[in-house]
Formats: C-alpha cells, sequence, structure tokens
C-alpha cells in the first residue's frame, strides 16, 4: 500500500506518526535483564513525540517512485533513530543542558547522564543495523548505498559537525554565509539525506535526484529559519522545549543577522524555491509542496 | 601484500599500529574552519596508542582468506573507530570519569565534555562510513553485511547493552554467569565481529566459521579476564590509565568470583581452548594462535 491516498498532510502526519511509533515499539521490547533500564530510555526518548518530519520525507519522496511503504518506514526509523540519539546526546549538561525534550522530562533528567549517553549510542547503532538488514531492503547495493549516505549524513562532515560549529557560535560571532553552512550541517545534511534515501529505495540515480536534492537544501534552511523564530518568539508550552536560548547564549542566528521579518520573507521565498524544483513529479509531489509550506506555519 | 611475512607477533604489531595510524592520518585531515577542534579530539583520541588488537585480528583472520590487506585495514580501522568512541564515552564524567587513557589526557579533559561526546559520535558514523564505502571492498552484499554485524556487536544488544550492564553492576552484585554475559557483550563482542570481518571479507558463508567463532569467544573472555587481573594488580603506569577502579566500585568481576589464581588458570584454559579450536587451520593460523597466548601474557 502507497501512501498516495493519504491526500491530506494533516493525515499523512498523522499515519507516520503512529507508524513510527509502532516501529519503535516493535524494536524495542523490554528485556529481561540488567540492560532494561537501557530500552526504557530508548523507548522515552524514540517513541510518543515529534512530528517525524524525516521519516515522513523518507516515505513521500519513495511514493514518488511507488517504493513499497514497509521499506519506506523501516529507512525512515532509521533516520529518527539518528535524529533521537543527536537530541538525547544534545540536550545533555555538557552540551544544551536542557530539562524538556517534545513536553517530557529529557532522558538523562528521567535516566541518569550515564543511560542518557549510552541510550543515544544505541539508537545510533539500531539505526545502521535497520539499514543494513535484508528485512530493510533484499538489494545489498540499495541496504549498502543508504549505510554510506547515512553515515556521511551523520558524521563529521555532516550533522555532528554542525553541532561542533553551534558550540563554536558561542565563543564567535558567525557571519551569514557561515550560519548558514552551519546549519546546512546541522539539521539540513539529515533532512537531505531523508529525500535521498527515497531516491536510493526508488533506484533513482545520482543524476535523476537534483530536483529533490535541490528541494531538500530549501527545505532544510526554510525550517531552521523557522526554527530560528520558534526559539525567538515561541513559548516553551508550544514548543515542547526551553525557547529564547539562541540570544541567552550570544549566538549569531539567522534572525540576528537579517531581523525577524526578512528572516521571515527568506523563509518563503525558499519554500517557494523548494516547490519550484518539484515542478517534474506534477501532482504526485502535492505532500512534499504541502510539507514545504508547513514547515514556515508551525506553531510558534 | 598479505601478512603473512610477519611472522613474529611482535613484527605484526607494530605493523599493524603503524598502518592505522596511517589510515587515521589520512581520513581526519583538520580542516580550516570551526569544526577543527572536532578532528583535533578524534585524532588526539585515535591517532598513536592503542595495542589494536582489534584490526590484527581483522587482519589476521583476512590473511586465513588471503583478503586484500587494504581492505581488512579499512575494515579494521572501522572497528577500531568503534572501540575509541567508546572509550571517550566510558571516560566521561557522567561515566567512568577518567583522566587519564593511554598515557595521555582523556579527550574530555583536553578538549571539554561537549566536544569528547561529539568526537565520539563522529567516530562511531565515521565507522560505518567507512565499511559502505566501495573503496572498502567492491561487492556491496560485503559492505552491507559488514554494516550490519558491526551495528549488532555494537548496539544495545552488543557492546552498548555491556555497558549497561557494567553501570547496573555498581547496585546489584552479579552471580558469574551474568558477569559472563556482561564481559560477553561489554569487550567479546567487538572481538567477534572483529574475526567474524576477516571471514566476510574471505566471503566464508556463515557455516564456515564456526571455528572462528569459538576461537574469539574464548579469546574474548580470556582477554577480560586479564584485564581484570590489571585491574587488580597493576599500576597506572604500566596500564596506561587508572586500576584498581572495579574494587573501588564494589563490582563482580571474575577475581571475585573466582579469586586471583582460579581465575589466571581460567584464562589459560581458555586460551587454549581459543587455540584448539584454530586446528583446520594449520600453520596459517600461527598469528591468532600468538594472539591468544599474548592476551594473558600483557604487562601487569
Amino acid at each position: 500500500m502507497h501512501g498516495i491516498a493519504a491526500t491530506s498532510l494533516t493525515a499523512a502526519m498523522q499515519r507516520i506518526a503512529a507508524d513510527i511509533d509502532h516501529q519503535f515499539d516493535l524494536l524495542l521490547p523490554l528485556p529481561e535483564d540488567p540492560r532494561r533500564p537501557l530500552y526504557e530510555a530508548m523507548r522515552h526518548a524514540a517513541i510518543g513525540g515529534g512530528k517525524r518530519l524525516r521519516p515522513l520525507l523518507v516515505c513521500a519522496a519513495a511514493d514518488l517512485f511507488l517504493v513499497d511503504r514497509q521499506a519506506a518506514l523501516r529507512v525512515g526509523t532509521a533516520i529518527e533513530c539518528i535524529h533521537v540519539y543527536s537530541l538525547i546526546h544534545d540536550d545533555l549538561p555538557a552540551m544544551d543542558d536542557d530539562d524538556l525534550r517534545r513536553g517530557k522530562p529529557t532522558v538523562h533528567k528521567a535516566f541518569g547522564e550515564a543511560t542518557a549517553i549510552l541510550a543515544g549510542d544505541s539508537l545510533h547503532a539500531l539505526a545502521f543495523e535497520l539499514l543494513a538488514d535484508e528485512r530493510t531492503h533484499a538489494d545489498p547495493f540499495v541496504r549498502a548505498e543508504l549505510c554510506l549516505e547515512l553515515a556521511r549524513a551523520s558524521g563529521p562532515s555532516g550533522m555532528a559537525g554542525g553541532q561542533m560549529m553551534d558550540l563554536a557560535a558561542e565563543q564567535a560571532l558567525f557571519d551569514l554565509p557561515t550560519v548558514t553552512r552551519l546549519q546546512q550541517l546541522k539539521t539540513g545534511a539529515l533532512i537531505s539525506v531523508s529525500l535521498e534515501a527515497g531516491a536510493i529505495l526508488g533506484r533513482v540515480p545520482p543524476e535523476g535526484r537534483t530536483g529533490l536534492r535541490a528541494y531538500a537544501r530549501n527545505l532544510g534552511l526554510a525550517f531552521q529559519i523557522a526554527d530560528d523564530l520558534i526559539d525567538a518568539e515561541g513559548t516553551a508550552e508550544a514548543a515542547g522545549k526551553a525557547v529564547g536560548k539562541d540570544a541567552a547564549a550570544g549566538k549569531a542566528t539567522f534572525i540576528g543577522h537579517l531581523g525577524r521579518e526578512q528572516a521571515r520573507a527568506q523563509a518563503e521565498m525558499l519554500v517557494e524555491q523548494a516547490i519550484a524544483h518539484l515542478n517534474s513529479f506534477g501532482e504526485k509531489a502535492d505532500l512534499l509542496r504541502a510539507l514545504a509550506r508547513y514547515t514556515i506555519a508551525r506553531d510558534r
């Protein structure tokens, strides 16, 4: 069954949220041994929260190429494993020191720091276990390519590198190109690999992925500018996490460089550009179009 | 060029140490951007230290099947990435809180906790980037199988699960079977996957790996008992890290259950059993035999 029936974005978001929760529930049964708190911590972080934007991007891109939904879901779950592990580690006292995530206590608040570090590491490994498993895809070339792209997107030249730049941003006031580069690594790389994974599952050769890659790049930046606006204008209740932290830490952001109005205009332009790159897909890409518009219209 | 010429264990250990340092040096050039401290921290942890036991096991097993040494080296480097990341995270204040590792300051002492967490995460991702890269092996089936086995060995049902049990060991006094299980996960899984990887590179089907797997299981336990003896009897200078920590933490160990003399006898028996499982390989396995004997004759 493909996701084409889910015409409305709201329905697609509800469906992916239920599907990803179900995947994690199956993947993380509680063991009857001393590893139990580790699995409890992984379930606490992975189940019952988040917009599941990345899995939805995988499924929406996979739908363009009529990929089996179960394969797309498993790949989406793998990418969500990386996203969740990064949140767990990012929330640690030595990093952002957050108490609240998705409206719940952060993992180290609920289970202690040591268990939180290990829960993040475990989800990190689980991502690659999922991608490399023949139950995800029968073709080993697809499995190996998924592993390679996710490793690149999450490692020191992707997400982890962006987080390092984010740490450095507290000491140095970055210019706009450097802020852009930071965000492309920190959040953009994982958003891009989500769309790329849909194309890999659809056996689209690299030269056929240009449109999706351009969509992903614009979407990632629009998403981050919107996140900056939430951080600057929102409340902790609406965001499900602490807000106002970038300003307090003195970090350069898109808003700091552009001001709120111009930042908002920039995000809207990026969304229009993202959508323009989907033209060749016709109506099949309506979910990706709706998703792009949604990124800048989220709750503040 | 294969490693058969390196007949003596000492020569093989010196060669692998130089080769792995060289691999990491090539893989981790310092970037001219704010990610530089991340790469410095990765290099600090990964280059110039350690016995490189796991890469040596990969190469020694791969030599049994005449595997190209460069492929074995890259896979050994990937497994060493996992080992080094686990040491970085294990040394953190929230975990073992160690100041000294391989005779140098631990990563968080030298670079701060946040950078240490990210350096561990980055080496974790780098491991899979290496395994999934076609420059490591041309056959995608081999690459996917390597990714799958390493993810399993390092995740919650492998190394990370063992580390969770180790945390729990401070609260509950584990019986001998539970201590054995803990060590099989915490250190045994990564030792086992090192030998398995040599067989995978040699395209040995799973049913042909029985002897190597039995060797690995015995070797892993012997290695851990020897490590317990070093922790109980050694000096920080010889070990290159703090010693006497298990007893201070009140953890159950092999020595706690068996006493030093019986633990030593047990380790010697495990080494003999490990060696017996290599019979079918003849002289080709002499390096693996020497390695097994070495594990219990290391500096105290």
